[in-house]
């Protein structure tokens, strides 16, 4: 399949990632994917998310990949943390076997939470896990600057995530001759 | 007509949608059209809107699109509603057969109100048509964080509604070799 | 030349219009011109303005284009008006003949005051002529949404104004092979 | 190497720059380089920055580039400065040197403070080189118009030196024929 090997080939990695003491949190836009009607209509066919991903430290500046957790945010929750003022906090609470016979084995929840100071946020991920009996817990401290520049990556990304920059790629779409 | 062809085929469907209990909503822009004059010059021929549609629900998760209502966004509409604080309102009013002999016989107005708890907003939107004798009513209560995605996906496509994108579209457009 | 014959054929007219009882103000970006030097590097040659033309009223929706007045906000001129508050006022000076023997004779004002009310601006412009002995007052009352609008699609604008949006147009920028 | 070349010759320059009686003070964004894996996946080779760069003033309207000190904003700082309230301040401390046998010996510091009156701010570049002897420190007034433009198109630049703009570039990623 062309199209798919095309797609495989142009993926770009430009992570947003914040390394602290005890876990590092990147975050990263999975675009949508589309389908071509035989019409030649142009329809989303997987929405796009904000992946965030969270890795637990080993040592000093040492990061165990293997361990990584992550959560994949919607559109609107992206709109959540682009709302969120500086003394605002947000959960969302995902299960990654919804809809399937493990539903609710699972649970997976993102918190932001502002210092009790204003000078920043704790973004923390906790993933219970019935089937594998274990529970993970891993929290990041991010800065208002750092914060800042998730709200405005977020923002520019979010149409991109929602497929609306599709909108202008066709240059001569609405264009009639005299 | 190649260019109309063309434009059909490049269209491309990507709506932000909220589904709630008693009605779906759903915005998508629609792109401004554009004629080239002999001379070259490219002139705004038709302008761009943000289309809201709204579709009762038939029951759980099931909407009836047959009876779906639209209201296309002006830029200044489009304007009002991305400079709404969260304790702000808004109204529009259209007559979809203003200046032809119909006018004043269908009136549609769409409401913004914001929750008394300032937790969110209805979005609301009623039809009424003297010719037809009918009259509809659909609202459908969206959460701050989706109201944030409707703001910066509008504030997004603004500049695509009235065309302002365009601007940058030839990119050889000023370049002057030395 | 090519380069500006290209230039003019490429040209995009897509304002943003306001029309009101005594006059109509309309803004429209314009785009910096470059210049490629024999190196291959690109460097900015004319500034990028924000047009604004106003125009008088002739009658009820007839407007007098022979008298239309202009004033080109620079980008620095564009960063005070998306800045202001729903209370804060602004006014710029420009003087066309700056520079040449002609100086001081035309004073251009343009002026930006909030209604005592805050439901929106008057957006005015003066033009003293003691050349040709001639005082021209034009002012256009533009509401909170009107101003919104200009405010967001100002935002969009203003890095195409300094030539900022050309930073990505080469693709190909900036990529190594392995 | 023709990759470099290319990307030499593609070079733009679009300063942002503000003259004042002391020095000038001039904003650049300098967009990441990237490298295509064997595998066709391409992820960013070295960051992008805001290069900021002051100019001390010889005379009237006249300023010494041999004497241009310069300073090169993170993402995460440009994250600061674009979430500065009007009363707010901040200060970056920078080693050029940092990880070499000359660590500690150069210290440039940024720092970003409100005017008393809140009409503006004080950008202020201190150069303190122990090797040479020698301690630069070049300060500019920047209204609070320029400030806001300065605001603007760091936000607009801001995904583009996290790379994030390449994200749309390859408009067939994700497209599959049906």
């Amino acid at each position: 399949n062309y199209s798919s090997k095309g797609y495989t080939s142009s993926q770009i990695f430009v992570p947003y990632s914040v390394f602290k003491g005890k876990a590092a949190l990147s975050l990263s836009p999975r675009l949508p994917t589309f389908t071509k009607l035989a019409s030649g209509a142009v329809v989303i066919d997987r929405r796009g998310t904000m992946m965030m991903t969270f890795v637990p430290a080993l040592g000093e500046r040492k990061y165990d990949w293997e361990k990584k957790q992550r959560f994949a945010l919607s559109a609107t929750e992206v709109g959540s943390l682009i709302s969120m003022g500086s003394t605002g906090s947000c959960e969302f609470f995902h299960d990654p076997a919804m809809l399937s016979s493990n539903a609710g084995q699972v649970r997976k929840s993102l918190s932001i939470k502002p210092h009790a100071d204003s000078s920043g946020y704790f973004m923390s991920l906790s993933v219970v896990n019935n089937i594998l009996k274990t529970k993970e817990y891993l929290s990041v401290p991010v800065t208002t600057a750092e914060f800042a520049v998730m709200k405005t990556a977020c923002s520019f990304a979010l149409p991109h995530i929602m497929g609306w920059d599709r909108l202008t790629q066709d240059q001569s779409g609405g264009m009639h001759g005299q």
